[in-house]
């Protein structure tokens, strides 16, 4: 049986990502070198041929705009691409458009490394008045009424990404479709998480890299739990 | 009932308008003048505050492209896009690639203006060989066993084009969505014919230019028959 390979991408480098700034859902635009990123990422997924069926991304500009760029440079602008708020970044409530050194001087180095690596730990929530742009914003309104989240955990992320994996994602892997994901850096650690079956320790020290392609096997209808990274040789 | 509006749009110029050739269902690119049009049309629906819940274009990059400019200008890139080869071009058969000129001095120019200009002369049939890269191509797997074209008259582009017309996006727009379509100059011809209900005479006259959206007003479940084009005042 052929091999499917499934490719995750983190966005390339943000305009807050180059000023250490919380990101979470705020809407950023890429910086000319993550711009410079997501072309690298596709010429390299050229160079090596491959061919996708079917795009799923985030509602995040930053993720958008990377998987078009991946897109142009594949060819394959005409592919379908679906976007889901499931897919986003990690929500970082109340640490969102802050400096993370600041952040450090106000509740110390080991709390935040907490929130920024631990599985568990959950940020302060967003204050009322900071979310109501987001909660206003008309791509999340079927949110409206359910769970619009105020901060998360990696675990909370990874809860609220798994439906919109077993519903849509994996079914089209299972019907041999061969998929590129191209999210963000705790959205993809969530996944990377569940699909490799790291313990918690394992996904404290997790990173994921800007633009690098992360290729997983599925053979037999069971994912390796190891997976690789597409570089230039 | 408040109004709701939908905005057809013809892709920016691209390098075959540019350079006088058929174009058809070859996958040519935007001209840098298209890549601006483009930008222009998104810059005026911002300005005139156009806000949309979904967007349909063909798969071809020309509209593509242009969708993708015009949902960056308008900032809502996380907007639904659906892709379907029933928007694409009309296929021009074996014209397609050839200069208009040159057409013209092999067939004579009554002729050309009937198959570029007539509601149902069909153009030469695309020789096999010449048509051997389309049916090898990927996005349209779903259409050999079916009906891939080899040369279309503007009928026979409005009868390809219906079926979608009626499964999608006119149960959209029922539903009060504000449907954005990129599309080109003759599915979109087609498009109009059928909505303004023109006769063949009317169609043969009509010319949709690149880049200006073209406003339809949908009230109590119906089509004002007229439309307006949006342009900067």
């Amino acid at each position: 049986m052929k091999t499917n390979k499934l490719v995750l991408i983190r966005h390339g480098e943000s305009k807050w990502n180059k000023l250490n700034q919380f990101t979470g859902w705020t809407d950023v635009n890429l910086s000319n070198q993550g711009i410079k990123e997501a072309k690298l990422a596709g010429k390299l997924l050229k160079k090596n041929n491959f061919l996708f069926d079917v795009c799923y991304t985030s509602v995040l500009k930053r993720a958008i705009y990377t998987l078009w760029s991946i897109l142009t440079e594949l060819e394959q602008c005409w592919l379908p691409i679906k976007k889901t708020w499931r897919l986003n970044e990690r929500h970082y409530g109340d640490l969102q458009g802050l400096n993370k050194e600041s952040i450090i001087s106000k509740y110390g180095a080991d709390q935040v490394t907490q929130w920024r690596r631990s599985f568990t730990a959950i940020p302060p929530k967003i204050q009322k008045d900071k979310n109501y742009s987001i909660c206003h914003d008309q791509r999340y309104h079927n949110l409206y009424k359910d769970n619009m989240p105020t901060a998360e955990s990696l675990e909370l992320t990874l809860k609220r990404l798994l439906p919109y994996w077993e519903d849509h994602i994996f079914p089209d892997i299972k019907k041999k479709k061969r998929v590129l994901v191209v999210a963000h850096g705790n959205s993809l650690r969530a996944l990377v998480k569940y699909l490799s079956n790291l313990n918690n320790q394992e996904v404290f020290n997790l990173h994921i890299p800007t633009g690098v392609p992360i290729i997983y096997n599925f053979n037999n209808n069971k994912f390796s739990i190891k997976y690789s990274f597409l570089k230039n040789e």
